[in-house]
């Protein structure tokens, strides 16, 4: 008997989306309200903020360790930001995905660059605003920036934009319970994809009758 | 504003799948529950049988007026079997994709290959059994037919299997409730795949902040 459960291996879903989409919400979500959902961990050599433990927001790191990371090809992406390394580990998402978890990076579109070039068989998403005037409300809405740095953020997250089309997927982020249901359904849709099932069609096939 | 309701234009999907795979009731329970989604009515020449209605299982119509159908090319697809032809028309499909609903034909393999020469951008999905067992119990529990009857419905299903891979997606017919999620989860994640999306993209891109 070849049963569903077996179609229903861990893959790799890559989030991106600019600042003001709302990626964060979505993806605390989509781990809360589903248990075989993982959403990994970034590693990085950014000192913890007050509260922050190791293992929760981030895994931390020291430069020489994450450089060492970086030649020993232990990274599925990673980038130098504002002085300091990013990055996700490929053990910590392959063991994950050994497991049966789907794994969710939250990435930006250089990371999702480089996963893209690494594993074919993950799935791209990218969140949209709804419209432009809605997303420099949201950048404008947080209240802590400068003119000068909200400017700066809206012209990013229109470069960001320019990206969406080499993902496989754009939801537009209008109401989070909508989003998640979507990203959801792409995640059940690509676990039914045929490429991914060639093997199970196989087995189906050559199984007896009884 | 875009709204994600320009990303829910109706969709072409293609059911398919061996005799005794559930798809007649997989097909009604999608259309039973989601009020824009639509099953396609076949147009046959075969008699209607007692109690049948014009236009509720079938449209019925004569042998001439097929083969004029035919001529004028405006059935998406159609097949001559036991003596009779059936088909599905292009118009009714049409009409119904562009009021917004998702449109399902439930077709076998061969009226699939002329929708997928035809409908570069309909969604073809297979329903496959449990195992072959299941099917072979399946079909024989019907009851009705000889020995020799459900061997060459076996045979009939186990070469229909052989065209799955052919289909974007597959999906085990073993509980119809996962079946129908699973069904509703490829509709909603084809209709955000970037490639449908461009035009959406390239407005939002566009659009200037307020």
């Amino acid at each position: 008997m070849i049963r569903y459960e077996e179609m229903m291996k861990g893959v790799l879903v890559v989030i991106s989306g600019p600042s003001g989409t709302g990626k964060g919400t979505i993806c605390s979500r989509l781990s809360r309200e589903n248990s075989k959902l993982y959403n990994a961990i970034s590693l990085t050599t950014r000192p913890p903020r007050q509260g922050e433990e190791d293992g929760v927001s981030y895994f931390f790191s020291s430069e020489e360790d994450f450089r060492r990371l970086i030649l020993e090809d232990a990274l599925l992406e990673w980038a130098h930001v504002y002085g300091h390394y990013y990055g996700t580990l490929c053990e910590q998402v392959e063991e994950k995905l050994a497991l049966g978890f789907d794994v969710i990076l939250e990435i930006d579109t250089q990371g999702a660059e480089q996963v893209r070039r690494r594993e074919k068989e993950a799935i791209f998403i990218f969140l949209l605003p709804p419209s432009m005037e809605e997303l420099w409300a949201r950048i404008q809405g947080r209240g802590t920036d400068s003119q000068a740095a909200i400017r700066e953020r809206f012209a990013a997250a229109r470069r960001e934009i320019e990206e969406a089309c080499k993902y496989d997927y754009v939801v537009i982020n209008e109401d989070v319970v909508e989003t998640t249901k979507a990203v959801e359904a792409i995640i059940l849709a690509e676990k039914c994809r045929a490429e991914r099932n060639q093997n199970m069609i196989r087995r189906l096939k050559e199984g007896e009758k009884g």
